[in-house]
This record gives C-alpha cells, sequence and structure tokens, in this order.
C-alpha cells in the first residue's frame, strides 16, 4: 500500500464518510473521548503534513501553521496540543476550511511522491493505515453524538434484516501448547508494531465459543439482577457500574410503549435477541461472562483459534460487506462463519471487537520505533485491555489475526461485543 | 412596543447578529455558562410559541415538538430542560433549520397578532425584551466563544479608535436621604418585574466617582500585587483567584514580544491604558476598591445618582451607537456624559456593566408574576449581585436608571466594570 | 468583660465541653464546614497567644511554634495556614498536648493581664467572644461528627420533654418606617464590628409570625411534594436539592419500623411534631416560606421587631437555660414568649438560628477594624445569609437583638429554623 | 500455621505495632488509600469473627452487631460496608473499645480452637496470613498519615545506618524457555489462592539487573528533566504527573537550607544516595527504566530469577531484621544477597516492593474459592500491576519467590522500588 493510488483511495473514503452529514454534525464532541467528524479529517492530514511533507519536502510551508497544534493528538515530541476535551471548543477551521487543507496537503503529496525516500514510504504507510483507523473512530464518534441527540437522526438511513436465531452455544476445544503468535517482520504485509514481534507462547488447552453473545443472552443476565450481583464483577467494574448507575448496553432503550429499542448508525431500531450483544463495556464483558461460568479469552487463545482457521473460512469474506464507515450494522452473512478449520467457529472477524481478558502490554522483544512516530501505539500499554476481531465498522485491510485493538475497560461506545471461553482440565 | 412593526425590527436584529457567522460557530458553546448563538436564536422563538401561540392560538400546532425540551432555558413549569452544559452537543436541528424555524413562528405570529388578547401582547412586549436580552448575551457567548480558540477570529472586523486619556478621577457628593427608587407601577414605559415596585429607601450621604476605572488604572493595582494582597479580597474571591490561578482581566494577553493586547469583538488589539477596565468579575471589582480606599457604590446609590442626572445628559445618547450586537468596544462619546445634574457624571451607561456590592434581592413588596413567567427574575435571588448601566451590547431600550442586571460575582465574561464609591461623613 | 475573672470563666466553659468526650472524638472531621473539637480548643488559645501575648508581651516565646500554622483558621496577614479541609488528618497535637498548650497561655496571660495596655484589653474581650463563638460552633460540629457515625451517640445523655401543642399561627403586623437598627458605638456593651453603625433605614410595614415553624408543618410540606415543585425554590437552592437528593431536614431519619425519629445532641429521639423545625438550610426555609404563601423575614424586620420587645419579655431567659455548649433541645420555656410588646411574639431567641432573605453586607458606614483582625467578619460579606436570634447552642451573652451571623444557604449544620413573615398592604 | 500458638503470635504483634501510638494516631485517614490504624485492628479481627465464629461456633453472639459493617472492607458477599474513604470519620469504637473487641473475639477463639472443624482452621490460617498482610498496611499506612503532618512524627524513633555505596550495575542473563512458574497447591506451605495454580510458561531470555535501583541513580533522572521527558513516560502515567504536579519520589523533601532529606518510620532522615530508591509509583518506575535503556521486569521474569536462586541465599535472611511492622528502613544486610545461583544477586527480598511491568491477572487455570472469602483477591485482576520481593515491612512469612503483589501504577505510599531488566537478542 504504497502507492498514489492506495493514497487517493483511502483518503477518498474519509472525505465520503462526512458526506452525508451536515457542517453542525462535524463540529460537535460529546464526551471527551469521541472527537469532532472535523477533527478526525484534519488530525489524518496533519499526520502526512508532520512526519511526511514537513521532515521530507525541502520548502514545504504548511498552509496553516496553527493546525500544528490543534490537529496533534497525543505526539508530545511534536509540540504543544489542543486540549483533548475541548475538541469541540472549535468552531475554526471550518469545514470547508478542513476540506481545504486536505486539498493543498493532497496536492502536495502528490507533487511529492516521486521523490519521497523509502522511509517517508513507509510513513506514508503508516499514515494511511492510521486514516483508516481514524474512519472507523469517526463512524463510533458520529453514531456517539447522534445518540447523545434529543433528536433521532440516523447517519446511515435505510433498512437493515433482522438475524436469524443464532446457532446453539458450543465450547469448541483447543489444544494449545507451545505456539508462535504475532505478526512476524519477515512478512510482507503491513502490521502496526505492537503486532510483533512474533514471538514462542505457551498456551494452556482452552475452550472458545463457537459464536458471540447475542442480545437475548445478555437480557437474561440482566433480568437475573446481573448488574446487582457483587461476585460477578471485578472490583473496579463494579465501581464504575454504580458510579454511573449502568443498568444495561449503552445504546439500549425503550419507547413511550415501553418496547425496547436500540439505537444504531441507521438510526432507533427494534431491539432484535439475536444480533451479538454491542456496546458493553470490558467490565459487563467479564461479568457476563463470569456469571455463565466462563470467562473472557485471552487474546493469544483468541489469536491462536483465528489463525488456525483463518486460511480458509474467513478468507471468504465478503469485500462489499466492509463498508469503511458506513456499516451495515446487523446483517451477518454466513461467509463470516470459519469452517476450515475444521471448527463451527463464525463471527470471528468484521463483527463486534471481542473483549479479551488480556491487559495490554508489549510483547516479548518489543521496541517502539524512534522519533515522534514511536508515540503510536506504546505509551498506552497501560490500563487498557485487548480486543480482536474488527467489527462492521473496521476497513476490511485491519481486519486481520494479530490486530491488536485497545480500550479502557469502562469505554464502550466502540464497537464492542463478547465471546466466551472455559478453561479444558 | 406592542405592535407588528416593534416585531419585526426586534427579530431581524437577531438575524442579522449571526450574518458574518458561519454554521459552526453557531453550534459551539465553550463552558456552560454561555450558550450556542444557534440556541439563542431558538429559545428566543421558542418564547413566543410557549408563551404566546400555544395558550392564545387556538389550532396552534408546534413543527418540531421536540424544541420544547431543547429550546427550554430554565422555566420548570413547562416541562423537561436539555441539560446547559450540554447545548453545545446538539448538532441537530442546524442553524438554518432554526432559521427556518424562526420564520414558522413569525408567520404564525403575523397570522395572530391582530386577534390576541391584551394579555398575550403583554408577553408578546415580554417575549421582546427577553429577545432583546438573548441578542446582548449572544455578543458575549460569541466573543467567548472566539476567544477561547487559538485561531484568531474577529466577529466584528474593523479599526476601533483609540481612547482619550481619562479625566481625573473624582469623587462626587451626594446627599442622599429618604427617597423613591425602582420602577413606577404606572409608568407607561417597559421595565421587567424585577426592577419594582418603586419604593422608598434611606439612602445615607455618599460619593460616586465622576468616571469608570481604567484599563492603567487596573494595571497599577495588578502591578502592585493585587492578586496576591488577601487584605483586598472578600474570602470567596480569594478562594476564586487562588482555584483558577487568575491574573489579570479575561481578555488580556501578551503576544510574542511581550507587549499586552486585548481580545475583542473585533479581533485583538492594542491594549489602551485609557480604555475603561472591562470583563472583571465582581470579586476583582470589589479587591481594585478596596485596595484604592475606596469601596463599590450599592445598586441605590448609583440609581439613585443616574436618575438625579438622566433627564438631560443622558438623554443624549446617539442611537446609532449601541447597535444591538455588533458592539464598537472602545468608542466613548462625549455624548455619554452626565452633566444636567451639574456634576461631571460620565460614563454611566452603555459603556460597561458597573458591579455594585448590592446583593441581587427583592425590592419590598416585589411579587413575581404568575404562571411559567414568574421563573423569569425572582428564582435567581440569590447569590448573585447587581450590575447597573447597560453596555456596549446592551440594546439601547434596556438603557436605563432602574435596569438590574445580575451575575455570579465570579461571572466576567459580560461587559462588566467599576465605578467606585465611598461614604461621606 | 476584661478582667481576669471573665476570662477563666469563659475559657474553663470551653475545657467543661469536651469533658465527656474521648480523645478520638475530638480528632475527627467528617466534612470540611466542621472543625475537630480539639481545633476548636488550639485555635481559641491561639488567638491570644497571636493577637495578645506575641504583640504585647515582651519576651512571650511560643511553646510551639508550628501552632501558629495549624491553628490559623483564616487569617491571610499572620501567615500560612493548614488547609481547612484536612484539620481532621492531624493526630498531634494531641488532645493532652492542647490541654497543655491551653495552660501555657492561660498562665502566661494571668501573668500578663495587670500590664496589659487599653488596646490588648480589648483583644482579650473579642478574644473571649471569639471563644463563645467556637464553643457554639464545637456543639454544632460534635453534633455533626455522632451524627455521621453508624454507632448511635449521644454527646450530652439524659432526658428531653415533648413540646406542648404550638400556638396557633399568627402574623403579627409591624408598621415599620424610619428607624434606626444596628449596634451604637456610644453603647458600652460589647459587639462585633459587623453590628454597627447604628444606622437609619426605611422598613415598609410588615407582619412576622408569631412563633418557629414547627416539624409538623415541615412535614406537611414534604408530604406535599414540597422538595419537588420547582415554583417554590430559588433556582441555586432547586440545583442544590437535585445534586445532593435532599429529601429532608438534615438530621431526620426513620427507624426499622418506619418510625420517624431525630438525632440530637442526646441521642437519637423520637420525632416531635411540635418541636421547630431545626437542620434546615436557608434554601429550605425559603421554600417552605413560598410554598406557604408567606416569604423570609428581612433581618431589619427581624430587628425591629425584636427590639420592640425585647425591653420587657426578653429579659426574662432564664439564666440557666442557655448552657454554653450543652444545649437541652428541645425545652421551650414560657420565658422565652416576648409579651412586653403587647405583641405574642415567642420564640425569637435561644431557640434557633432564623433564617433571613437579607444577604449578608456590611451596613452603611461600615469600616472594618485595622490589623489582621479586621478579618474578622468583613471578609465574608459575599454569598452568605444573615440569620438572627441565637440558638439553644449560643452562650448567653450572644443572645442579642443586633447580632448578626451568617451562613451560606445550603449549611444547615447550624441549629437553624424558619419564621415566616409577610407583607402588609 | 494452624495452631493456638501462631494464633496468639500473630495477633499480638499487631497489638505491639500500636503500642508507641496515641489513640488519636490511631484514628485519622490521610488519604482515601490508608486506613486508621484502629481500623486495622478491628477489621483483621472481623474477619475471625465474622468467617470463624458466627459459621463455626453454635451460639456464638457478636458483642457489637454495628461493627459487621464498620469493620467490613470489601466483602460484598457479606453485606453492606462503611464507604472506604469515611474509615476517619469514626470515633467510635474508641482504640480502646477495639483492643476490648480483640480481647473478646481472642477469647472466644481460644474456647472454640478445639472444636473447630478442618475447614474452618484453614479460615483461621487465611485470617491469620491476612493479619500479616494488614501489619504491613498498617506500617505503609501509618507512616503516610504522620508523613502528611506538618509536625514532625517518628514512628519508630532511633538511628539509622548509613548505607555503604552500591555496588556496580550489572545485568545478569538468564536462559527462560518453558518453564514451571506458581505455588503449587501440592505444597505444604501456606500460600494465598492468586500465586497458583502452578503452571508452564515460555519465558524469552532476558537479563536482570543484579541491584536495585538507587536514590542516587533516580536523582540523576530528575536533574536530567526526567518528569518532563514525554518519551519515556506511558500515557496515564504523563497525565498522573501532570495533573498531581509530581516531581519526586514521595517522601522527598528538602529542609530550609535546601539540603535533601527523606521522611522515614524513623522520622526525617538525611538523604541517602546509597539507598535504594523508595516509594515510587510503577508510572515512574517505568519511566526511569525507559529513561536507561531498559525496562522493568515481567512478573514471570523475575520469579524465575528468584527460584533459581532461594535454595540457597536468600534463606540466609536474618529473622530478626524483618520485624513485623516495625521497620528497619535502611539496612541492607549482606544476608540478603543471593550467591547460591552463581549469581551475583541482591536485594531481591525484603527491601523494597519491586515494580514489575506484569499486569495483575489471574494464572491459567485459576479459580478463586468458593463464597465471600472468594473475593480475597480475584475481583481486583483489573488495572493493577504485580510487585514482588516484600519489603522491610512485610512480615517474614510473607517474604517468598511466588508471592504475588498488587498496586495500581499510580500508587507510591507503599515501600515500592525499582529493580531493571533488558532483553537478550
Amino acid at each position: 500500500m504504497r502507492g498514489v493510488v492506495d493514497y487517493e483511495r483511502v483518503r477518498s473514503v474519509s472525505v465520503d464518510q462526512v458526506a452525508t452529514l451536515e457542517p453542525e454534525d462535524c463540529v460537535v464532541q460529546c464526551m471527551p473521548d469521541v472527537s469532532p467528524a472535523k477533527w478526525h479529517l484534519a488530525h489524518t492530514t496533519w499526520f502526512f503534513e508532520t512526519f511526511v511533507l514537513e521532515p521530507h519536502v525541502p520548502g514545504y510551508r504548511a498552509p496553516s501553521p496553527a493546525f500544528r497544534t490543534i490537529f496533534n493528538s497525543y505526539y508530545e515530541a511534536v509540540g504543544p496540543r489542543h486540549p483533548r476535551a475541548e475538541r469541540g471548543h472549535l468552531s475554526r477551521p471550518t469545514l470547508a476550511d478542513v476540506m481545504s487543507y486536505r486539498r493543498q496537503v493532497d496536492a502536495a503529496m502528490a507533487r511529492a511522491f516521486e521523490s519521497l525516500p523509502a522511509q517517508a514510504l513507509s510513513l506514508v504507510e503508516l499514515g494511511l493505515h492510521h486514516e483508516q483507523q481514524h474512519q472507523e473512530l469517526l463512524v463510533m464518534d458520529v453514531k456517539y453524538n447522534f445518540g447523545a441527540s434529543p433528536i433521532s437522526v440516523a447517519y446511515k438511513p435505510g433498512q437493515v434484516a433482522t438475524c436469524e436465531a443464532a446457532r446453539p452455544l458450543q465450547f469448541l476445544p483447543f489444544e494449545g501448547g507451545l505456539v508462535e503468535l504475532g505478526h512476524a517482520a519477515s512478512s510482507d504485509t503491513f502490521a502496526f508494531d505492537n503486532e510483533g514481534p512474533r514471538h514462542e507462547r505457551f498456551v494452556h488447552p482452552f475452550a472458545l465459543a463457537n459464536r458471540l453473545v447475542t442480545n437475548g443472552e445478555f437480557l437474561a443476565f440482566m433480568l437475573e439482577d446481573g448488574y446487582e450481583r457483587p461476585e460477578s464483577w471485578l472490583s473496579d467494574g463494579l465501581g464504575w457500574v454504580r458510579q454511573h448507575d449502568i443498568r444495561a448496553p449503552l445504546y439500549w432503550r425503550s419507547d413511550a410503549a415501553g418496547e425496547r429499542r436500540e439505537f444504531t448508525a441507521h438510526g432507533e431500531l427494534k431491539w432484535d435477541p439475536n444480533a451479538p450483544v454491542c456496546h458493553v463495556s470490558g467490565y459487563e464483558a467479564a461479568a457476563f461472562a463470569a456469571w455463565s461460568g466462563a470467562r473472557l479469552p485471552t487474546e493469544f487463545e483468541w489469536e491462536l483459534a483465528a489463525a488456525s482457521c483463518s486460511s480458509t473460512g474467513f478468507a471468504a469474506l465478503e469485500d462489499g460487506r466492509l463498508h469503511p464507515g458506513l456499516p451495515a450494522e446487523r446483517s451477518y452473512p454466513a461467509e463470516g462463519r470459519a469452517i476450515g478449520c475444521g471448527k463451527e467457529l463464525s463471527q470471528m472477524f468484521g463483527e463486534v471487537w471481542q473483549w479479551t481478558r488480556s491487559a495490554y502490554e508489549p510483547y516479548p522483544g518489543f521496541r517502539p520505533a524512534q522519533g515522534a512516530v514511536a508515540e503510536y501505539n506504546g505509551k498506552f500499554m497501560s490500563g487498557q485491555w485487548v480486543l480482536r476481531g474488527g467489527c462492521v465498522a473496521t476497513p476490511r485491510g485491519h481486519v486481520r489475526p494479530t490486530y491488536r485493538n485497545f480500550f479502557y475497560p469502562h469505554q464502550r461506545w466502540p464497537f464492542t461485543g463478547i465471546r466466551l471461553a472455559k478453561d479444558v482440565r
């Protein structure tokens, strides 16, 4: 993914993502965790300007120097930043200004491409993957902002099919053993630094659920007072539940008649008992698992299971399905089912991010890259949990067995769900 | 101010106020005290819909019922409200939607005018004065939001004249005595309920400064460590200074070369030592006064002085000067000087709101109006201080001796300044 | 009150107040507003050391210099202070250490008395009144700390009589007019600086309730959803109610059987419908008054009524009744009734502090004393409301018509109650 | 450790620990993380009452039922709890009351011992280890409370020797491989549930520092602006540093002359460059390691290294050295050096808890115990980091290679220090 074509393809997706939004929709920030759509569009552009154009293109002059501060996310080495929680305070630059900024940087990139050194080209590739990450964030964030509004707005209006009844829940056994996990440096496919190095790890025998937990199953937990049973909860989780008076997944609602509803990117829909439960925190996922007599998988168990199957079944993922940033929430094609490994393991990829009980830590031998880009992943390795598998909003190229997503266990505005695991004795 | 003409005139000013703003500028809310420009435009419209059209126009149907909640400010009796601090979270309705809402309500009002009963007409009048209050708030709020931006934006670009050197500060004696103050119900001019009833009050002899405190005088206080001298400060004020690390008036700044600057509605300007100090809190005003060996006036002293002069000098206020919402900060015409009472008392009206040391309390015999409108003023009578005189952003009709503005003593985003007073023995 | 005898008498009361307490009881601080008993004992001693011994006794050396910081309350001019909210973090000096400190200072005072200059003697007098104020605070604070404990403890065990049925509530008319209020400097009785100067004030005709509001009457307000009726509440009050989920006066409780109880200095008692309601905030008092179709009196109305009666009826206050710091809550002797003025006005003094709707402001011509002692009262003149009358814990010498107590309107751990007033047309 | 003798021995240590404290010292709680000494004494007693006497001794009646709530720490299954942050608000029960409660429970235990079933005896053993953990917490907490006082107090007055110059820092290589770690269920020695099960784990080759990081080395980090270099810090760590303005280890101070000092359990001492740095957070430890070009070890690396040496060198730990609760901070006997494994690895045990970079997670196959005691360790497995090795305040029986201590990475009031590690390629 190094050429002009890739650059233009990825960059145009971001622009497409806001095509149906009003300028006002691109400004607001309803909690500190989300960013305005406008900010995503500008920050991804800032990345190319800061890490490619300024250091590698002689004579390049930033059209708007103030953007260096405003659109820096967390790169301490690059200079001061605008406070994250105040991104929604900025009316300027306007959406039109940001689009103009994008065009200026894209034009400079087009002019520069031929003469960029190899090091810069690999930063371009990183920048495109970075932009794809923000494309997914943009969907999460727009959904959250619309969800916070008393006026019902659909990011992507349209019909959504009802899910078929879920297959019976089964725990599929895996032998484990001394295995190799992580992305190999020798691979010619892109991966983020935190996916490697590939390394040996001893995995104990385990069993993994053949599918995701459904809304209906999670409702049973709620109806049996799951949120009030201290014995199911981690101590921090119980504190979070009580402080914020949590009683259901993030977007579950009731209408005036008391009918259950769920807010989605397609607007408020009828609650579907067969759909995978989504927008639960890691604490809720762990409590549900404990209440079920199971547990969450480790990220190593998950990757081992996924890798053993991916060569066949998961390749069948339909390309048109994972619209970058335009999710068709709740259409779960049979193609997602992994059958190549001889196990009926489905829904591993592209449905919901699956909480693992693994804290986000560096792999053995991990070394962050040098320079400001080094801040990319390594500095978050504290307090977060790893999630695996990708969701409906994940760009297809980011759906792979080694991809390590990470969030704090209280966060649930990403598309997060639950797959159970068990020990095998 | 009861006819269609007044209605259209006042309503059109609000629309004019946002003519130079981008949609994005009308969404943001940089602190809970301010409201988005879009919100002001809609809330003032909601007032007419809620208090005039719905109760008095048979068959009127609100075009957007959700607006009842979103654009209710604090009228508990009318129903639930959107949380004040989250007004900036609403991207919808868009600015265009709000303008459409204004036109719909204005059309319904135009149709209804002839048949409105007297009670409704007096609510129309109240609604127009209410809208004028919001026109001033809109200017304060837009200025604050722009002031919080790292990108310098001017609400009203243009040249601003430098002030002439201030006249020597003098304290003009007033005799006081048993006087009548407040708005008389028998008057045929409009006043808010909190300006009455007119009542007797005993005022002790006092002296009032002939002009406002200047930037230069306030700088002297700062340079003599005024912010660090506990003996000058009220206890609550000192706590506020320390908690927020306050060191200067709100919009005072330094440029890269260390030159003093002041952010205004016209953008960042050269700091002017002769301009009246503006955007100081009540705590700062009281501390400056104590440090000066003086005190703030009571609201009664201020009104007595203003009333004794207003019949002549203040009438000379130039109409074109107080552009509603489009302040020419820092142009202090000689006409503002009150000379009719035999005293060289200037700058009483239309420059800056002048902090008094009077807590905002009801006048003897005050009774709030009945119904939801009763919440208008009475419910704020705790913890706030009275300010008098009007500022450059105050609509001209609101500049009168009896007008009682009120803010918490820590607030300084209104155009607030200082006039000193002293006891006379 | 200037001699050694007064000094010893007042000082010994403080020591008596803690006679029944354990050392542990004297350390804790259950909210920032209260202070540990130990702190009161030391701070009142610090006052004499700092303002009398150090400046006026040559060669005096503080036995423990660190106490200057620890036991300074708010005198900025005297130097740094230990943070108020952390007074309960100090295990040292122990109670025994503080008692030793008291004895050392008392001995030095005894040696110094004869040679003290007049100025110092007036500081001694101020210090004794200051200590008496802290004697009342100590009772309030010990009650609060015990009330916060899951283990029921009585500060003053013993039997408490049930109140007789309250007299019918009547509003007694007063003519008002141009009157003199406040403490006269020419008087030979002690008063705090904020009680003067005596000054003219115009008071409009008003009516004052003949007695305090009872528990039973306040219960009726509660049962009619008084806490949920926005129209009765000041805006700040409603915010306070909602933020803290206030539903009843501070010490009202229910036992396991659902019986109403009230926590008192005598432990938890049966709730008495005839007792004056106590431990309500100013916000609750104002809401109750509004709900009743009445209002709170101004401090001037209260003083005028009290003064007109005090020469006869109130003089009958029984000396033994107002035990300093050892309140007999709920014994309301007939002697408290003011009948000398021809009005059946009772319960004006020594029952509960009566909220007025007057913000705490300086009287006309008020000048704080010079020096550090000047911080005594003047610096609090913002945001607080005036209360009048004294309570069961008030030392008898502080029960007088001109005494101005002041608290923030949300505070209710003092012994605070309600007397209603009305306009007279 | 099951008999009456063990019971009496362990229980008496707790009493000894407070022998030199005043009652006031046993009440205060200077931050929510610490508990009053009195609370520790009562809570450890509550454990025996709740888990041994009440379920296993027919007819046992708790002398003070209210203590069930007050002295429950976090056992949700046992019922309501007193809020942790308000433990310092309780003056009652007094220290004397708590001592009486201890004697009552001890007497009941003595009577019950012979007839206790095996299950109860294992809860007694757990209770004694639990009490030993609180003995260490008591030392940490008393130190913190004294450290927060403006009056300098020493928990254990006495002379403390200066440390010898540290040996040169060396990184000792370990081969790693597929190893067994954790406590074996078949062992006849006590371990907490979270130390097992013993399990296979693949450990990559690594190198471990031969000694702890010294004060002098940490000072070098500070002097080279270590606290201001974002590239060394985890993102959460940098946020913590900035929010709390952290600039040095917890107890480092300067005296009036600018000399560095360190507050210890022996009072404020001269700062010793050769002593191991202590009272640093996990964030500080990780930042120091990154700045040094090294990293923190994983808990598995640490245990592997410790286990390989412990059979010889560490056995030499002098019994009298680790006084429970009476630490001799800063006396580092040669006996602590592990030489048996052919490596000069010292200071592994009983000096300071050594931060690892391992998040606190369950071992493969971990199952919490059933019943309320199950809450003991499992529910904290989120957000905390593992520490190894024990400190000067750790009871000797808790100093073992498999012991897993855990704290949040911002906490530093335990005796926490740093040992470095590196990858071996």
